[in-house]
């Protein structure tokens, strides 16, 4: 009888999107003006579901408050506020698009959760652009 | 050639959650606020999503209409403006988290619903929290 | 140049609604499903406006992390969780209606501000029902 | 490492429910108000989902742009602000409801994409509506 | 001690933006595709406020019950599922614009309220576009 | 019979808030991690809101079209993926909080409209944080 469930979380941060190995001018064409040198930013809503079976004893498959505040140690205070290709471990070599975001994301919070829960990341960069990753 | 349909409605009600096997104590140590034995409350937002095959006569899964009135009556009529602990069969002794909640809502709208249909139910207990079970 | 700044925060509370100059059958009769004796609940979701001139010094009208901490200590810690009716003061003689209450949170918060500002408060007490009071 | 990227569209049309085949009595008993010969008519909310391999060297799995762009030139340009019954050719003999359309705009967007990638269509027919296709 | 209390409501409706004083060639220019013979449509949210004295007894501006079912009588049954620009008396003679179509929903609710009230429409044709009317 | 319509726009920015008349502590103090110096960035929501007289010949008060044409030339590409501190003439020197911000973009758009019009900005700098400026 296994359930999911989700919390809800968000952070701010500045990126640009552009590949080193390419020259200006490939980046300009391929990531237009998402590859801005002077960098633009996002509110980054950030969704974190995980499957498990529920506790009989307590009726949660995991402890929300503890969910919330796991997030907010590993990936709120990493990333808020924050200028990701110039101020994260994650991204100083990783192109800080939606999706490499969101496999980071899941990557550095599976290890916290137990074996037996599934995890699922989904991570809005704008309310009409959002990506999913399950590992 | 199978499609997913969802129709969303809602329902207010109060709850506390608590384990009364376990010492005041323990409870407040586990649950925290949700444990006030005055209880506290929601607006739940549910989903019910049903899978099936378009009929080709009406272009329809199921009739939305049909489902909306079976949600009212099923669910909404039994838990809208109730204190869950005290005033419904279902949570009697049975914790209403928002896990064991959308448990009790697949298993009441379940028998209702043609075999070959698949069910899943959401359930929103605030806007940043979430479950979701699929039986 | 006057700007109004607003922040959103919510609470979950339990209440009910009943004047006890009343019998039970008109309280029913007014009140309906929201008279119930065991108490029903809401996601209140609360916006807290602001409007005074632009410190041209900062840019801020207020800073909205202050604003932020004077809704929680005010506001939030004193009704999140809670039985309104049985577990405030504010609500001990007076009906828990979306307006009561959006009433009384302006009370609680007018003194906290600058006498130069103006404030609004909007409450939702479901996605569909909110209230505004601005003194 | 699979991941899927979605984005967000709408449109305005109108339409009617009916099955020609059908008497008008029928039809009105079916689909209600929806078979109002006159038409009636919707905000679709449309989110096109795409899974496959990020791809290395942009950190996309597949360009928002040239997705949105797609959306635009194959769904928004043949439906916004059309009579669906009498102005588009997909409908002129397959009933519009919302499960028709979504199989109907995943068999238009699903030869414009590589076939290592999965495609999935949410249709939104009001707020508290919608239906999910994954072909 | 005024408040204001608001209750949001929807319908689905089909129309089309002409002037028959104008040429067909003039109606294209001014109205584009929103001048399409064969209609298009909305999902119409709506917002009726109003501002009035908490009455004592009862800690109510209007029982929300009673403006809900005054919504749906006044206007969700004319309106909803209809034609606008053919089956209505209101918009018979009249371009069935947001702003229009605002007015006459103020003024068809206005009758139905203590003269002691202030009433205000708020219509959403678009998540992106919508009008307010205050008398 | 005034009526005001509504807009709804977007643009993504970085930024940072700092004021160069203040030490480094001092900005820190004021400002925290909005101080970042390597920028943090946004999706800005935009409400774009016009009051006026409805034409009856078209039963505007604005074309719709027009004024989504305007944020976009005036607003959007100006500040859309663009660093507001230093690719932005207007906050060279002025400290791009929201309400500054608001204030620029209300300058901006006032000489483009007809001075029986009135202008309202509505600036949403996060879901939960927004400001209204009026002139």
């Amino acid at each position: 009888m296994k359930v999911t469930v989700s919390r809800k979380a968000h952070f701010n941060a500045a990126h640009r999107l552009f590949n080193p190995a390419w020259s200006a001018d490939k980046n300009e064409e391929v990531f237009g003006k998402c590859n801005n040198p002077e960098f633009h930013g996002h509110n980054y809503e950030l969704i974190v579901s995980v499957k498990g079976e529920i506790d009989s004893r307590t009726g949660y498959v995991m402890d929300m408050k503890v969910l919330k505040d796991l997030i907010k140690d590993t990936i709120e205070d990493r990333f808020d506020h924050k200028n990701l290709n110039t101020q994260t471990e994650e991204f100083k070599s990783l192109n800080p698009t939606a999706e490499n975001i969101a496999v980071v994301i899941f990557d550095l919070l599976r290890p916290h959760l137990n074996e037996t829960l599934d995890l699922k990341i989904t991570l809005y960069e704008t309310p009409r652009n959002y990506v999913e990753y399950e590992g």
